[in-house]
């Protein structure tokens, strides 16, 4: 596959006309709230409703049947009572519709009936040439293309780089608010539900090659083909990072992806081979998923696994360092060299062994800029943890009450700003992973503006260095793959 | 110790008169945030900033020197350069002075010299018979008495039942905003610098007799007294838990401890043992520690290690029951009698294994009271993960566009929080630990509620899991010990 132009999921993503079948005007309804969400992302397609008694759904001009919509949409998304989902999928092809979201559950998860009725899906697929995703799913999201098929709404500011394939609607849909809170955001999120036709691996391959798309998170309960995962994953690794994480490895995780996805999940150990095999990274949370792929999504690959903590407070220093060693990089001492251009920027009661330890800071700009340029350039180091804290509220509680301040507080908020920008210039003009970590949140502007500028701010010391871990794995086992 | 006044720390945590030195009219200057943090939580004693030049400071009648003031503090905290600290001690000694916090660093973690002023600190101490915390610490802060000596502001309204004792100060300051997002908050905490007089096991032996204290957390980078720690952790651990976290045990945690604290870090496997012995829950990080905290400071112990994952959501109850089994619970079948008293609970997408998965509500009283009684009723269980969302904002965005909704969203809001309730009284009247978590964040007036109702909502399933875990851990041990 060249581009995603070649893959059946291009017009499953990027529709033009779309049948959205088993919405209504009763909000209890879930296709009803896939409908709206559908609407209020702006989709530039058109839309045709299909519902057996209603005229108009949120509305739209309503269909009785498929048959009756004026054109051949490209697409169709089921979200129907189960029972009826075979005569449904059979119209949809009757009318030429060639692909298909099925939303509706009770198939392979369901028992032995739901087998039974899952076959049969392929079955019509096979006669009339549908490709589909799920059933037993929650659809697609293309933030680029205005397009979001799931139950929840999708902040539009969000189109990210990270592309996302989950057995688990709930980790393409829940997440829109977990992203958001980072900046962060999908380019492309799949939910495959039973893997029924389209399956991780052909997600997978298409995300590949999918421009917008520097990193790939992938959400397993149990692989369906796994020689092609393999083939495809060994491939696509080469040029963009994979992150996994597989809950089939345990007694309870395998059970608990047996009933949502009648995934047939394989031993940990056989899982873990797969992903060393194919240079993918595997996480132990959907958080860490997250991490990972923000680290992965922009950091530059690493040379080796020699890593500056930089800090002012003593304790996220230590943590981060703690945590690096566990997730196996270094922390060798600085250089002589490097020790001397630190010297008069680091006050006395800080530390220059590795973590670099501020204690406290007056000088801004050496913080942002003169410091990090000095690691930066070390070629002794293959990463820098830089943990970050800036006082803007307590300088606001003391206006008033202190004599002026060196610089006015509005100033001081634009300062900041702007030692952001040039720190953010700095990192990117140097071919050198960085990742930062902070207790503040997006909430705090220059939080926000060093995100924007895409340098990752972990929620925790312990977590950027479990990132530059991820990150250095990744680098070692692709170099291992093109090599 | 019976109760915290028997501690020289209490007249450290409960001050009257506070005289506050280093503090000027100047932003930048470390004890000027301070005393500023002391007035803006309200304190309702004495204050008496000392100051070689200035007649006012931020306010208050300032004095040249200690001497000067007109009654005998009975806490000092000094902020002051490290050259005139000793010189400061003295005069505080002088003065009648008999407890002190010694923020200024430079001592032991500074080296050789550094050494030398560390033991003129204790010789000062003992000539004058001052007990001190620090020096090169943040201070304490104890919202109960309203006194904060950090730089950071305390929100009030946190008052909490998290006693903490930290050899970094950022592990009690910057958690201030990292406790808030969960709505907890601190007993008491102790920022212990380098220990040279109070240690870790002194705020620990205090805080086990603290009445306000549910459950106790440590950042440790080096234990001063071990053979009294462990001696008075056996103690405190058998009715109040403890967590600790341990940078000390690797090699660029270790080095990272000593450069920050002077700290003498133990083998990772010493540490390891000394907490089991002691009945201590150890975290992997600091955002562990307070989840760990958070479940047991608020949860019953558990008599066994069986859960269930309770769930309307494939992925999330999947990723719970991965973790879990990680963190050594099990995830047992249920009962033929609870799952005939579920079977018309759960819809039929859903799954009576374990995870009990609803895949999908409309019913929110089954979803909150009736199925969370049936689980906690089952003498199978030990304990319930929950895992929560609820869509509010889903339904708002199609108010106007749909028939009227079964109840108007002001009723459905205020139902919501209604079950809220009623299911933290369900929760309560079983004795059995509950653990919550979801994606959405205390911003949703229903996760709000149910966190100020006891009920942690962990920001992740596998969180909740490992949390379950150390709850599980420290039962047992609990049992070992008073057996």
């Amino acid at each position: 596959m060249q581009t995603i132009q070649d893959s059946p999921l291009y017009p499953i993503m990027h529709p033009d006309r779309v049948a959205v079948i088993g919405a209504s005007n009763r909000m209890e309804n879930m296709g009803t709230a896939i409908l709206n969400n559908i609407l209020s992302f702006d989709f530039k397609g058109e839309i045709f409703p299909v519902h057996p008694t209603l005229e108009q759904v949120l509305g739209l001009q309503a269909y009785l049947n498929v048959s009756e919509i004026p054109v051949v949409p490209d697409l169709a998304i089921i979200v129907v009572p189960t029972r009826i989902v075979l005569q449904v999928f059979r119209e949809c092809g009757q009318k030429g519709i060639r692909h298909a979201i099925i939303i509706s559950g009770g198939f392979r998860e369901a028992g032995e009936d739901g087998k039974h009725r899952e076959q049969e899906l392929l079955r019509i697929a096979q006669e009339y040439g549908i490709r589909f995703i799920g059933p037993n799913c929650i659809g697609v999201v293309n933030p680029n293309h205005r397009f979001n098929t799931t139950m929840f709404h999708y902040n539009a500011s969000m189109e990210g780089f990270i592309g996302m394939v989950s057995q688990s609607g709930s980790f393409i849909t829940q997440m829109f608010m977990h992203l958001e809170k980072f900046g962060l955001g999908f380019s492309q999120g799949f939910s495959v539900g039973n893997q029924t036709d389209m399956d991780i691996a052909s997600c997978l391959e298409y995300l590949g090659v999918c421009e917008r798309t520097r990193v790939i998170g992938l959400y397993i309960e149990g692989l369906t083909r796994p020689d092609e995962f393999i083939r495809i994953a060994r491939e696509v690794s080469k040029k963009t990072p994979i992150v996994a994480m597989y809950v089939g490895g345990t007694e309870a995780g395998s059970r608990a992806g047996g009933s949502h996805t009648g995934a047939l999940s394989g031993s940990d150990a056989i899982y873990q081979g797969v992903f060393r095999q194919c240079g993918i990274v595997r996480a132990d949370s959907i958080e860490e998923l997250f991490d990972f792929c923000w680290a992965l999504g922009t950091q530059p690959l690493m040379n080796g696994n020699r890593v500056a903590v930089f800090t002012h407070s003593g304790g996220p220093g230590a943590t981060a360092a703690d945590a690096a060693d566990r997730a196996g990089l270094k922390l060798p001492p600085l250089s002589a060299k490097t020790k001397e251009k630190l010297r008069d920027l680091v006050p006395q009661t800080g530390s220059l062994n590795n973590p670099i330890d501020l204690t406290f800071t007056r000088n801004f700009y050496d913080m942002m800029i003169n410091i990090p340029r000095v690691l930066l350039e070390d070629n002794g180091l293959d990463g820098i943890l830089a943990y970050f804290l800036i006082f803007v509220d307590n300088f606001k509680r003391l206006l008033g009450k202190v004599d002026s301040p060196l610089i006015p507080i509005e100033e001081y908020e634009e300062y900041v700003i702007e030692l952001c920008v040039h720190f953010a210039k700095l990192v990117k003009s140097r071919n050198k992973p960085l990742l930062g970590s902070s207790f503040q949140a997006r909430s705090e502007p220059f939080i926000k503006k060093l995100e924007d500028l895409g340098i990752p701010i972990l929620p925790s010391p312990e977590r950027s260095a479990r990132a530059m871990g991820a990150l250095y794995d990744y680098s070692m086992m692709r170099k291992a793959l093109t090599d």
